[in-house]
Formats: C-alpha cells, structure tokens, sequence
C-alpha cells in the first residue's frame, strides 16, 4: 500500500488519519507542493493522479484519488473499526459534517486557489488570508451550531472518531497557520484535543511525517 | 419526504436527480438565493439548515444537508436501483469523480463565493466570470482524462448512472452558463447526452422545475 502525500497537505493528512485507526501498513511517497512549480504537476505524478492532487492511495492493484472516495473503500474493505456509525442518518450526519468541510471550507483555501487569487486577480497576501479566514470562520461557525446541537458526545458523532473527525482535525489545524480564533468554536477544539490524544491522530500529524519540514 | 430546493442550484439537481432515478415521490419546497438578500438567510431555514444552504431533505423524521450525503443515504436506505457500483474500488472511482465536481469545481463557482469575490476582493463581473471558468474547465480536463482513460462505458463508470453522473451533468450545465468551451471534454458531452435521455434527469432539470422563472 503506497500513498502519495504531503505532509502539509489536509486530504493527505485525511487519509493517513484513516489508515491509521484501521491500523494498516502503508508507505509515504512524497510529493512536493512547493518544490520546482509543485511535483504534482510532473509527468510521473500525472499519470498516478490525473487532477495532479495529492493524496493517490495505490491499493489491491488499483489506484485510488480523493481522500473522501479512500476513506470511504477503506471503510468498506477493511470495516473494523468503523469510520461511520451504523444508523443510516447518523451516518449521514457524519458525512455532511465532513463534506461541510472537504466542499465548503477547504477547497477555497488551499494552496493552488491562494496562489490562483495572487497570480490572476491582483490580491495581496494580506487579501488572500482574509480570503482564507472568511471562509474557514464562516463554515466552523456552521459546523460548530451543528455539532453542538446535537447531544454532547465524545466525538462530532457518537462516541467514536469518525470521517468527521478526520476532517475537522487537518481543518482546525489549517485554521491557526491562517490565524482565525478558534475562541468561537469551543466543542470543535474540545472534539479536536479529544482525537488529538488517540496515537491514530498523533502520528498522522504534518510535522511527525518524513517529509516534514 | 421533502426537499428544500432552489431550481438553479447545482447541489438541489443533484438530490432530485438522485430522488428521480429510485423512484421516491417528494414535495419540494423552494428556497430563494436571491430574493431578498437569500431567504436560506432567513431565520426559519437556519432552523432547517444551520449551513443556510440549499439542499436539505426531511426524511424519516430527520433533516438532512449535503447533497452527497443525503444521496449515499438514498442509496443505502433505498438500493435499488443502485447510484454506486458493486466493486469497492469501481465506487471509488465512481465517488471520486463526484467529489473531484463536488470539491474542487462547484464550491469555486458557486453563487456566494463570486458575490464575495465582488464585495469584498474588488473583482468586476468580467473577473468572476473568468475565475469560474477558470475552474470549470481546469476541472472539467482532469475528469475528461479519468473518464477517457477507463474503458468506454455509456455512463462515467459502466453502464448504469452512478454518483459520478448526479454530478456531472448539472457541473456541465454550469460550465455552459459560465461559456466554457465544451468541445474539449467530448467524453463528458458524450455521457451528459446518455443521462438526459434518462427521465429521471429530465424532470430535475433546472426550467422543469416549479420554482423555476
């Protein structure tokens, strides 16, 4: 099992979370966003990812893009534990906190849209991480209201990490290099000093990659 | 069953798409974007929707968000017919080119990010304009070459509409609003024309619908 990765990637750091509290071996092939125009962009990486994205997962003899669409195989060729409850709309539950993040907050701060903003519509890196913070306060608020509206659990959903979690660890991480204050968002942070403390997290964080910086 | 829906939003065709193909009767109940500043602002929907976006569907005395949520939801509590392959790494791929349209075009393009890009970062409608596009068709070529590295199928993944394809054919709506050149993506054309035959997608399509104007 090979994942290409970045250590500072959040889809990467998504993915190795998953593969983590599945407890399964994988080997890190890393992929630099910044180096040389973006490894991703090379005619090697292209043909593993054809969106020139990290993460890819090469697995069974196939290889898989989107750290969603990997999360949800592993989930359902390697079931113990579970990322997802078992109720069908509290899985749902779990899944809209997930896509709240992987649709709505992160895709509009990341690298490859900064640097878009930069290059192609005159903003200042002060512009950009205004940007960045709009969008990343406005959909934790949301995600916040949610979560907190439910009972209290342990986790986003129930008592157990699931793809919610996944997500909102990278993402609140994401939230402090761009400076927002997490003040705001008190069960998100408790959630996430929660998951923190699981050695499936702990180990999938950036800087105890290799290819950390 | 009922859909709190707005006829031009990409991520409501998608559910009622969804919602055509497995046979389910709903009442739609139509959300305005931009009437009155956006009645999914309003206080009554935030109740409804904490997120004050449009998909939200009333199922089973509970409220679901996300359309790729709400849809594998349909799938798992209404399989037949199936919106997913039965190989996991075929769903997989059949998710990640949902999630590739889901993540990393539509929320760059969609109504609230080009108003905040005119508000509040100075960009004239040519500019937003050209930064969809910008993102469509960036999109679009990633998943012209996943699609067309496949074997030749009649829908994005084999010969049955999947997840992919919810997806794809209200993406590609978007792309002609926005004057993408679709000559590029001749696979993706190819499929949309496959799926519009489909009655299913017929009748969720934005002008059949009764909010439509």
């Amino acid at each position: 099992m090979k994942l290409y990765t970045f250590f500072r990637s959040s889809a990467s750091y998504r993915v190795r979370i998953a593969l983590n509290l599945k407890g399964l071996e994988y080997e890190q092939v890393p992929v630099h966003l910044r180096r040389g125009g973006g490894e991703q962009h090379g005619t090697a990486y292209k043909k593993i990812n054809p969106q020139e994205l990290v993460p890819a997962l090469e697995i069974n003899g196939r290889t898989l893009i989107q750290s969603l669409a990997i999360i949800e195989y592993l989930d359902e060729r390697y079931p113990d534990p579970p990322l997802l409850p078992s109720d069908p709309a509290d899985r749902a539950l779990a899944r809209s906190m997930a896509l709240m993040i992987a649709c709505e907050i992160h895709p509009l701060q990341n690298l490859r849209v900064l640097n878009h903003l930069k290059a192609s519509h005159h903003q200042s890196d002060e512009d950009v991480n205004r940007w960045a913070r709009h969008w990343i306060d406005l959909g934790l608020a949301s995600l916040e209201r949610l979560v907190s509206a439910g009972p209290t659990c342990e986790f986003c959903v129930g008592d157990r990490a699931t793809l919610a979690d996944i997500c909102l660890v990278p993402q609140l991480a994401n939230a402090r290099r761009f400076g927002s204050d997490l003040s705001d968002f008190p069960t998100l942070v408790r959630i996430e000093e929660r998951c923190n403390a699981l050695p499936a997290f702990e180990r999938a964080r950036p800087e105890n990659q290799p290819d950390a910086e």
